[in-house]
């Protein structure tokens, strides 16, 4: 059994346990977060917690030491700086998402990873992730063509986590919806020209700390850069009870779709996705990427990669008999 | 440039040559066909064509000798010959479609194109190739899933190419039809069991010569194995003119769906094509694996591939800082 390290422990480190429970060949071993008693308590005897803060090297042992550990905090502070500490000590993989900071990402990474001869998987997930292989599949295949990506309706963790961290801000939820006009457009085959405002709004429920001032919170998010400054951004102020009540579940979702000719016809590709649960099919992804990490490790490839360099066989537990038969 | 060698130049030939055309980096420098004096009228002075059954090394010179050939036969009675034939003396990318017989296909290849330091891509296109991509991809992000593929409405021209080579056949269509009760019951997350049988019907289109016996036609077709005795197949018989009119183009779609579970939340996939020209989609997938063969050449990765081999940035003319732009 490979041996899993999983580094902080909210939605997307749960879906990542959970996808190790049904994964035939992989196991968590050890669990890095702050909260250790709390979740010493949440998880099997056998998986041992460690302060990400505060762990030495001798707190583990040949039973629980990670053959590769997953990246699990959030892209806007916990990720860039866990990435690069844990890729001098482990193998890793993460779901970095602040897509414009990406290339300045996987440098840091690379040179973590390649100078202690580890492998180092950045920004998997569905997107970026999934979206970006089929980005770039859809692109290879139909050079004349344009490709558009819609999200949701659904939660962006990223999104949240990044009102969480303004001042003044107790917890939020932010859903990102596709504007209809947009996507009909896109699916008569027309090939319109959208702006970023144009494919999709954002509309947060915030709930803010006693006292705080909901202009300059309000102010603050809409003016982030990123995740909301190139947007028609919408913020609700709730309470901390309604924000459970109505918006306590992580559904998403979306869809990239090609639309080009070869010749004198018309071909169009679409890949989509519907997720009753981001972080649990996030966290899915992230296992299938972490046993292709473990292999390119076994095979002494070292240094940072993104999905786009990963032989698709290696993300299976089958074996290459059983595999040819899948084709 | 990268040189290319078309073997076979129906319509899947063309439609490779109308990908090579809009490649960046590719383009086409020798044809292989039976029909020479008809397919140089048809073609840029710049392309050498050549009879695959009597040409010399020596008719190459370096201007038009291939980096890599794409066999375009059908799979039924020239890829099985073609394929070894031409690994010995070349690297070949081909889209052979005999599922049940892929296995065996691919150990001949493997040993044709090792011997040689050559590198074979089999099976790519769009079923088996891309789809067979998603069904790896899919089992290995949701391993408690089922998927299922439906083809069509579309002509499938190895059913087509299949019913040729019977006795007595001037020309046929073959259409693939997905059964609507099985696409629903699918598209509602019931996780149905379907058999072969219950998810595609085969409507095929059969000019038969004068003289020549319908019933034994009708016949060889419904019993014929891997492609026509599992199905419910209809065969309509129609005179050339009616043929031209009505089944001269070649339409095709279909999709990989597949629906799980993540703890308690249900999830799903789904890929699909709609594609105005089957040859022409699936000969512009062929020319980016035909990329991602000519690396591995230059790389020295020698031996038979799929595409669960093939690292996604490999099919792309992208520089590397280009293509992590699109992660």
């Amino acid at each position: 059994m490979v041996k899993v390290g999983i580094v902080g422990f909210g939605n997307l480190g749960k879906g990542v346990l959970s996808a190790l429970e049904t994964a035939i060949d992989m196991e968590c071993s050890v669990i890095f977060s702050r909260r250790v008693e709390d979740i010493a308590k949440q998880v099997s005897n056998e998986i041992l917690v460690l302060n990400p803060e505060n762990w030495k090297f001798s707190d583990l042992n040949k039973d629980n030491m990670p053959d590769i550990v997953i990246l699990c905090g959030g892209s806007k502070d916990d990720v860039p700086i866990q990435g690069p500490m844990f890729a001098k000590w482990f193998s890793t993989v993460d779901s970095y998402d602040t897509h414009a900071k990406i290339p300045e990402y996987m440098q840091e990474m690379e040179k973590a990873a390649r100078n202690n001869d580890n492998v180092a998987i950045i920004s998997t997930g569905w997107d970026p992730g999934l979206f970006s292989l089929m980005r770039v599949l859809f692109k290879s295949i139909l050079p004349c063509s344009e490709d558009y990506t819609f999200w949701g309706t659904g939660v962006s963790q990223g999104h949240s986590d990044a009102i969480r961290t303004i001042d003044g801000v107790l917890d939020a939820r932010q859903y990102t919806i596709p504007i209809d006009e947009a996507i009909n457009s896109v699916r008569s085959g027309a090939n319109p020209v959208l702006s970023i405002r144009e494919k999709h709004k954002r509309v947060c429920y915030v709930v803010a700390k006693e006292k705080a001032n909901l202009d300059e919170i309000e102010k603050s998010i809409k003016k982030m850069p990123n995740y909301f400054s190139d947007y028609d951004t919408e913020v609700n102020f709730v309470s901390l009870e309604e924000l459970k009540k109505n918006h306590s579940e992580l559904p998403h979702g979306g869809f990239v779709l090609s639309s080009g000719t070869t010749d004198r016809y018309q071909q169009s590709i679409e890949f989509g996705l519907k997720l009753e649960s981001n972080p649990y099919f996030t966290g899915s992804v992230l296992v299938a990427y972490a046993r292709a990490a473990y292999r390119f490790k076994q095979q002494e490839i070292f240094g940072a990669f993104t999905v786009l360099d990963i032989p698709p066989k290696l993300l299976s537990p089958l074996s290459a008999e059983d595999l040819i038969k899948m084709i």
